[in-house]
């Protein structure tokens, strides 16, 4: 199986960085989210040269298609610690990202530790699972639910006691848990995994439609970690033709790699 | 007073809008990062025409000063529904910001309501609090706490089970929770509630040094609603030299405004 990094690989192109939007990182033949975010990552430290995403924020303006992307990385600015970008990727004529993010040196930085206690914690919550954890089950084709492709990619397997959507009944949580076994355990595959769920948004109106994002900010707390990536999902608000979904992804040992947000519209 | 209004003015300059960062919305001299992302939101309005700011996402890149501030704001791209732009906020040779935002016109969307019933929901924890609700308490000069110009411009008042750090005892919770009495209960009004509590981290490790914020996304849910607005912060996640905050924005009746998220540096 093709792995994330060679699906992100870019080449110099004159001021440009091109890559190519690979085929099996999509979504019933949609390019994913995720898949697209860590693209824009690679693109933004290629271009930079620092090894750490602080903050990455990608707006979605057109589906991508499976075909050559040119990147456009420009430095706005920055200070002796953080050099912050914007970015387009261009498909044709089309821009499909518009990219801004901060990055540097993350080994500069040091502070304490903390972390609030409450259920959306890991430790409370269980969202550690080693390979095997009997409560997670790989979601296959039939019925209700079919497995995109990026979720076969990720070795995704979902939380049984959040998949009440995939059997008509949402659970009214608005969450959804998950282990993403064979995506990388670093900054580019926490990007990934932070969108790799079904919405959560499933669980709490039920599995109909598509939820395209508009945006989506990560926060990178951590550029490697021990696979696999769990990943923990949840809506809080959804109104208006718009819904918000919270993503944290841990590694196999509690720690924090990504805390993402993205806006979303709800179009059933 | 000064409303905020006329402190987020702006005129047209050549291709570019210029503004004054207004003294008096400040954190102890320093402009403040809620004050300047209103600012930056109405600039995006400004050069777009569009109603409704969808998400707006700032980068914290110097310092603002209380002088002129030039917006010079670029359309990125966008689609039937949606206009995406980047934008800086340069004052002299620095640039201060930098702005990616989606507008249009929300009421082009419609869609179903839910809301999830958890202890962070505005029903439940009862963040919805009128004026002179006897558990809100105005802090003011002296003690451990002084109260930033933004505070008082914002008629902030903190609700007193969220108020150990301001005694030399955080509650542990990460949280914070305050009404804005006198910011007007619109999306540049909600821009600035969403950032005026003293950093919630202060409730988790203590009043201590500056919390600056590296980035800030807001998703604006709501054009107007009903004062005074109520803020509820928390942080989850301290550690490295970053941590997150969350604050959602709610109006007098329940209505959700704004729900943001800043990656912060922890800098004690």
């Amino acid at each position: 199986m093709e792995a994330l990094h060679d699906a992100v690989a870019l080449h110099a192109d004159g001021g440009a960085l091109v890559g190519q939007v690979h085929e099996g990182w999509d979504v019933f033949g949609v390019p994913h989210g995720g898949y697209l975010l860590a693209l824009a990552g690679n693109a933004v430290l290629t271009a930079t040269g620092a090894p750490d995403l602080f903050t990455i924020t990608t707006h979605y303006l057109r589906k991508a298609r499976h075909e050559p992307v040119r990147f456009h990385v420009t430095r706005v600015g920055g200070s002796r610690r953080f050099t912050t970008v914007t970015a387009t990727a261009v498909q044709g004529e089309d821009v499909v990202l518009s990219v801004m993010a901060s990055v540097g040196d993350r080994t500069a930085f040091e502070g304490p530790a903390w972390r609030r206690s409450d259920p959306w914690s890991p430790d409370a919550a269980g969202l550690t699972p080693r390979a095997g954890t009997p409560e997670m089950e790989r979601v296959t084709g039939g019925g209700a639910f079919r497995t995109p492709e990026v979720s076969a990619r990720a070795g995704e397997r979902l939380q049984v006691d959040t998949l009440g959507f995939a059997g008509g009944v949402p659970d009214g949580t608005g969450e959804i848990r998950a282990v993403a076994e064979t995506l990388p355990a670093d900054q580019l595959g926490a990007l990934v995994a932070c969108d790799v769920t079904p919405p959560a948004a499933w669980n709490a109106l039920g599995a109909q439609g598509w939820v395209p994002t508009v945006e989506l900010t990560a926060h990178v707390r951590a550029r490697t970690g021990t696979g696999p990536l769990a990943v923990a999902v949840e809506s809080r608000h959804i109104g208006d033709g718009f819904l918000d979904e919270d993503a944290v992804v841990h590694d196999a040992h509690g720690r924090l790699m990504v805390q993402s947000r993205q806006l979303a519209r709800w179009t059933a």
